[in-house]
């Protein structure tokens, strides 16, 4: 099920930004991609630098202007470093995602990112209903403009998952009957090879139980554990 | 405060994601950059995508493989979108950045990136104690090298702030180095009981080895373990 959510991009200056973020989204799941008056596209550039995400790129729609790309939208989030005199809701991408997965059920929601070095304009902003934050280092807080949108749409792929995951078992795992001879094999073994003469023998035998219990031993890797077990018992055995 | 977290790409193709990887990192406050046997560096490319993170590749070491990278980790994450015969815990981006940032209280963690193409070599994968695998549309799941270490980093950063009041470690883990010599020991035990005389001897230690390194075992657990490999060599002897 594909997700209703647009990215747009105004005033992209360098066509390889373009590739990258279609990769980017692909990536990710989204496909919509709309580009408010871009400096250089179609270009070579930007399909060298979209892998397979080609199909995004062919299907981008170039428009000219802002309020064009986002009139169908029920959402309009800007992406933002920088403190604005329009104070609006101010979003973490994650809440930003949460809210985009819920209300693309309705209509396109539309996540919009500024110039590569200005960023969103005031009369960008004045037309967005909220405003996306992206965490990151104070002293260097500047996202590559493909990486500002990988992290934005990995969070959107991040919330639809939540929505519906189930989990599925790949591994065949013992049942617990099966450890706990498995925990009995081990404690003869460390009997007949002398390892419980020394001090606190009970102790470490809990504590290797505790160990195997993390590691989760498949029904495969407990078979092996056993073998070992009894290639131990045979060389005590034999002493 | 800087974290003890190590980036490290194992023999990057195009030195424009070096420096891509490198404006990713300070973006979220990261400054280890380790390159294992780059094809290209340094490099005008590299320095010219990094933005105002030069500093990062200034700082970068240059090593001829993975072990000398990862000598003296106390945790080691190789991210990988493919299924493996080993068995690794597999963490999301989220999970390892937890682990990440409680476990570099102790020493560094190494997160770990494949070749542009290729990705990790199973003998790189062996040399994880955990795997990372990003939420990416099944369609699609091949990041470039730089958004997949972007994620990763963004997640880092999260967790970080999450942890403000950052828990204290509470078990002393083994370095890396330690490890080896207990999968030495291991090895050599396996043998003096006779276990290595059946067949496919090899796999058998590295199904081993893949369940010790899941299991994470601290310090104390790993003298416990050494214990009984040392108990099992004298029943050996003795036979």
């Amino acid at each position: 099920m594909a997700l209703n959510i647009r990215i747009i991009l105004i005033q992209t200056w360098h066509p390889g930004n373009i590739g990258a973020v279609a990769r980017a989204m692909k990536n990710m799941g989204l496909s919509d991609l709309v580009l408010v008056n871009p400096v250089d596209f179609p270009s070579d550039e930007a399909y060298s630098r979209a892998g397979q995400a080609t199909d995004v790129l062919d299907n981008a729609r170039v428009v000219s202007s802002l309020a064009e790309a986002i009139s169908d939208c029920v959402l309009v989030v800007g992406t933002s470093a920088r403190d604005r005199s329009i104070r609006l809701p101010a979003y973490t991408a994650e809440q930003c995602a949460e809210e985009a997965v819920t209300l693309q059920q309705q209509a396109p929601v539309a996540i919009v990112f500024g110039r590569e070095r200005m960023g969103l304009h005031n009369d960008d902003i004045q037309q967005c209903h909220a405003q996306l934050n992206i965490d990151a280092n104070p002293d260097y807080p500047v996202l590559n403009l493909s990486q500002a949108v990988q992290l934005v749409c990995y969070e959107v792929f991040k919330a639809s998952q939540r929505q519906n995951q189930l989990p599925q078992v790949e591994e065949d795992y013992p049942l617990n009957e099966d450890l706990n001879r498995f925990y009995d094999h081990l404690a003869q073994t460390l009997d007949e090879i002398g390892f419980t003469n020394t001090k606190a023998p009970g102790q470490a035998l809990d504590h290797l139980k505790a160990l195997y219990r993390r590691a989760r031993p498949t029904a495969k890797e407990l078979r092996l554990l056993r073998g070992v077990l009894s290639k131990a018992q045979e060389a005590a055995d034999k002493s």
